[in-house]
């Protein structure tokens, strides 16, 4: 459980008293404000605040001067038009601010997209939590055979028990003398921004992160899909279902055109045509490299 | 007036309608949503949207929970010490939509500060309207003679006359031209993202503009600047003003440290050690080069 | 012609003088530093700068320490890998530094890609050339009738005619006024911060514009694309020739995968898996808009 | 010794080999290319490439045709007039890519620098090397006691023995059990992935990092700061040494105006102003608040 009672008590007052506002309001999101998702085992993202809806990406594209007088369909009509011709500007009229606790080594990936705003919990200031990701067996998985970026099958017996206990042990132990070495209270000891080095990177961090809707659907794309790592992608996978509550026709869209869409190289879309004229493409005859074949055969099913 | 009867209606209706939040709402930035505020002759500013307030940018500063338990002199004194510091990303969590008109001219440098969010009414797919600027005679200022880029004393008499026959007439040729190439309704005439090369750079165009807190105080302390161009200086100053309504606490603390405020070389603290002590420095004795020095002693009144 | 003989004679004498240096060379782009390559009536494109090459982009992906001792063949392999898989860090270890000569309604599209270094020539400080861009009779282009941002045929005959008079007698005209307002040498004359506001869009400026070469890539993608407007898509043209010769491989994987490439929605898929069966899809029966079946009906020629 | 001889007999053959270029050569630079500067016990900081010059940024200002007619001192002259009024672009180009081999929590603290590109060396795919950041004894500095962010007088005694004693063993036995859960030759193992998590942020991590002249001054006038982690400012250091050999005007200038200055507030400016005036002003009458009235006293020694 990852909320103190106090920290639970701040949110739920946030969420009992509601207060006028003449902006543009996403009731879709409003229902997930300050709750706290849980993600991995003491992780979780939660909606501090947002700019805009689905209205306010149409209301930008056409520079007007009011919430617009075209109808609902038409709006979803000209979303999926802005995704489908990489119109990205509307996009980035939407803004989301999320809380985030995650495991250093997620945080390390994450961080990676830049244009976001990012506050870190900072451990030069102050001290870290003794909170860190220890995998459910079933994710105790193996380097892939054939992948040197992926993963196998998960472990099993004795040989997870051992990952398991390492694990463990290893992060008790350096939590234990993180706390040693900071010292006591009205002891010196180590400065935190050095002790800080003892420990490893399955430790909780946590962060303020805000990103504009065009940015975190990229994100998205990246971290929701299968060949991202597991433990990142399970934090994109519960932004993706707040996202589609946010702004349900831009996430339509982009599941349609981005995270179940393909892109196609000149060589690939000429194999598609010479196919549906009848011709057996092989990998030989289809002018491209053994792993770039695997994947075009597997967009057939 | 820049707004027809069906626009100010439209911005009417959205002011009338407050919806229940959970999110952070600034009263002070409240009052003027949609609201057009005017700026030159047919320019305006409107706030869209917004997000956050002073708190947000000490909750995020704090990554804490709740909205925080300091009082409101803590969160003073904090935003001021974030501000002294170049501590940004707290202040990267507040962010601002704002609709503005504007002249061709204005955009140019405007646009040139990067990190924002722009949506421009497009003149490939649109028809610009008939609306120029023609500066007051009061403004129509002389090259200054000492510095290149600068203004000096209003023109006056016949020659301020001529200089606005010549801007008025020529704005009134190139925008008949331009109808008359684009063609009547039903015939075909030149293409409108061609048609739109023949007008000049004072015609009005508008954008919806989104940015953060941070940069949009480091746009203001440019553009609000002596030293700024007066047609963008109007824009910059009419946003001050709905900046000190939305975070009086950060505004004041940009008014002390970076709009009244001066950095100063080491040079220049070198002297200021030296005529603390009581010794006349000049500028020959200085080691500053004669532009520096006048701006150095500028400072001392 | 777009050059002066000084002008000319600087680009000769930077032409003349080889150094040595110890840095990655790409004999391919230095016979092309410096030389100005025209562009519309007036405009150029020219290479001042450039970092690294295609053996750069891979010695990236691999933080190795020297220039790597994989095969050239093995280089081009791994860099179609990162560009089919979006891996687009490699590519930004690449640099471009460009001088362009260009019209201001041509800039105004391209400064709207963000993630670039510009020095624009200041009509602040400076005065401009009397240069303007007039089309060519061919590219005189009717506005489309079927797509609001489009361009139909060529105007002719006496529409062409008088749509050539205007823009060029107006330009003259403004550029006469310019001159005039900002007077004549020992006298005091309008701003020219101001002065400039009576200069159409088809003026010419220049800048040095600098970007990575994954920014440069992107940038190519919608600008050299058969949508972009004409007068942008022959820079972008040209600089997609320069890059060419900089670095081979990622300019023929760029083209296969992005240039001559589509992506398909999960609909649009689903409907070539469907046409692989067998199956004859219409639009009614693809669960495409019209729009869309239009765009996917046309990969298939 | 961080590298090892197969390493160094890279860098060395790239380094006896020049080549001829037509492109800007900076002298200064170019002794230093590819050799690994030592920082910490097992870091280091190398120039892989690097574009422009002193002169470049004066180019790029002037968006002139050649390398420009103006004299040296001019040169000079007109950076210093840049950098004094913050016209950064024309430093933005200047490029420099940076092989860097640092601990995981000095990254961190980097990468928080967004305007930058890189590529880490992965350990999703690799294996991480058995290096540790393990400060010499006179860093093993404690908690200030008046700062919460800072440092005291290092440890001493069986204090810092006992530190010193938790990070060897923590890092050794951490490593081992990485080993031990990748597993051997021929044995699945844990995923690298997963397995990297139970690493300690004193391990060695490494990367190429590219960025402008612009946004380097600006990282390394936060880094090279006095209240900078020690760990980050070594880094910062060295590289100060490389900036002041590639662009000695610019990097001059950003000692005098950035690295040895101080910016004033309105009420700190005002003090001065009294002070001037012979007034003896104390913290009571400065209008300041402690902390700022500490700082600015600091300044007049």
């Amino acid at each position: 459980m990852p909320l103190s009672p106090e920290q639970q008590a701040e949110i739920d007052a946030q969420r009992r008293t509601p207060t006028q506002t003449l902006r543009t309001v996403a009731e879709g999101m409003e229902q997930h404000l300050y709750t706290a998702h849980p993600v991995l085992d003491h992780g979780f993202v939660r909606v501090i605040d947002y700019m805009g809806d689905d209205a306010a990406i149409c209301q930008a594209a056409r520079v007007s001067y009011g919430r617009g007088t075209k109808s609902v369909q038409n709006d979803e009509g000209l979303i999926r038009y802005l995704m489908r011709h990489w119109h990205s500007t509307p996009f980035e009229m939407c803004e989301i601010k999320l809380h985030v606790k995650l495991p250093v080594f997620v945080a390390r990936q994450w961080i990676r997209h830049r244009t976001a705003n990012v506050n870190e919990y900072s451990a030069r200031y102050s001290i870290l939590d003794r909170e860190f990701y220890i995998p459910a067996p079933e994710h105790l998985a193996a380097q892939s055979a054939v992948n040197n970026q992926g993963r196998g099958a998960a472990l099993e017996g004795a040989e997870a028990q051992r990952v398991l206990e390492y694990l463990k042990a290893d992060s008790t132990r350096a939590y234990d003398h993180y706390e040693e070495m900071i010292g006591q209270e009205g002891q010196a000891g180590l400065a935190r921004e050095l002790a800080r080095m003892n420990l490893p990177a399955n430790i909780y961090t946590q962060w303020y992160w805000k990103t504009d809707l065009h940015n975190l659907l990229h994100f998205l794309r990246l971290r929701a899909d299968a060949h991202a790592q597991y433990e990142i992608r399970v934090y994109a996978e519960e932004i993706c279902k707040l996202v589609a509550d946010w702004v349900p026709f831009a996430f339509r869209a982009f599941e349609d055109y981005r995270m179940g869409g393909a892109t196609l190289s000149a060589t690939a879309l000429d194999c598609v045509r010479r196919m549906l004229k009848g011709e057996t493409v092989t990998q030989e005859t289809s002018g491209m490299s053994k792993g770039e074949w695997r994947e075009f055969e597997a967009l057939w099913g």
